[in-house]
């Protein structure tokens, strides 16, 4: 959180929140249900992921970013309208109230930005019939960086609890420092890449096709170093 | 939320959830102590009430309006920071999280409304210490009305179960047109209006002393009516 509050420029924040919700929804008795790292989202998981990423986390993150004087605005993608999406159409699996991303308002965002107000999103955007809808958080972020593209030159920053890619998933020393498409695929075939880090780098490679300037992906408490070039692993065509 | 959608000009909908809050509390086995008709907010209760009211409740209410075209934006008083707070001190009863509101940035709120956007608010505030504190929705409803009243002519509109203040509260259909200062008194003294009733017209006289151009209690199925004088209890000085 200080490390995202020294960021200079406009800035957003894309947030998840599965661990919390899995332990909310065991609290009240839903019961979880993972597919391929994918939540399956019936009625009473969809009420569990809108308490809790909507407000739990959401709000709790906005609190703190007010106390150390970043003025942040709390948002789902419903909320000015940001993320809208279609309920997931059924085909081998029902993944419940999930949405896929139609359309994201860039010209709200780039308001709230003209404000000084930092965006903290949650991963649940809506649809045209008035639900909310669970959705991937990287897929939010990746989303966002390209809508905004258009209007800013946009760092796309994937924080999670490693330093970077690892060419040796054993060894959380061995960071890649750069990672282009031919060596994604490289990696891919030898495995080395695994299945969870496959749908991030998609995503990652598909922003800077679509006009982000950088994609990193390093440990949150590097973020300062990562958008300047200097840690994690920068995504390049 | 039809009617709401159909009122003119720039809006604001304050909502409440203290219903919606007890059961989850329930589900959850945190119990809810009222002292005065209000919320004894411990920590495990703060989490409810930020799950409950930042997060099913406004976030469904945002989604709501945005399938009938009203572009929301549901905020919670750290959201932009528009409603700062400070945890009540302990005098003879510990509300606990529980906010004494001390600031309004009229400035973010007018700039949402230049957007076009339509704020939803959750009766929560913040604290410079960063947490985020259970807060009136009568009294946010207010002070956001007298923050604005000097940007803008404003109508602040109380919707609630009845259709206005009734001089029979035995009687719906009895209801007081319009109320002064004095008979307010006198209402007061024959034991009328009663407990439930007081905080929530002090507030509405503070209004109007402070500004706002008109204030209505009402039923919310009439408030197309209320705002222009017809329907409701009027409020006048």
């Amino acid at each position: 959180m200080g490390n995202f509050s020294k960021l200079g420029g406009h800035k957003i924040l894309v947030h998840g929140g599965g661990k919390v919700a899995t332990q909310m929804a065991s609290r009240l008795g839903v019961s979880t249900q993972m597919v391929e790292g994918r939540r399956i989202t019936d009625l009473p998981m969809l009420e569990v992921v809108t308490m809790v990423y909507g407000g739990l986390v959401n709000k709790n993150i906005v609190a703190s970013l007010q106390a150390i004087g970043v003025n942040a605005l709390g948002l789902t993608g419903a909320d000015g309208g940001i993320i809208r999406a279609e309920k997931r159409p059924v085909k081998t699996i029902d993944y419940g109230y999930v949405g896929d991303i139609k359309a994201v308002n860039s010209d709200i965002l780039a308001g709230f930005l003209a404000q000084s107000l930092v965006p903290v999103i949650a991963p649940l955007s809506y649809s045209m019939e008035g639900s909310l809808l669970n959705t991937n958080a990287d897929t939010i972020a990746s989303v966002i960086a390209v809508a905004l593209a258009g209007k800013y030159k946009v760092s796309l920053v994937y924080c999670f609890e490693k330093d970077g890619v690892l060419s040796n998933p054993e060894d959380d020393s061995s960071v890649i420092p750069q990672l282009t498409p031919l060596e994604y695929a490289s990696y891919k075939e030898t495995g080395t890449i695994n299945k969870g880090m496959i749908p991030k780098l998609d995503n990652a490679f598909d922003a800077l096709r679509s006009g982000v300037d950088r994609v990193v992906v390093c440990h949150a408490r590097e973020v300062l170093s990562a958008v300047k070039g200097d840690k994690g692993t920068q995504i390049r065509l």
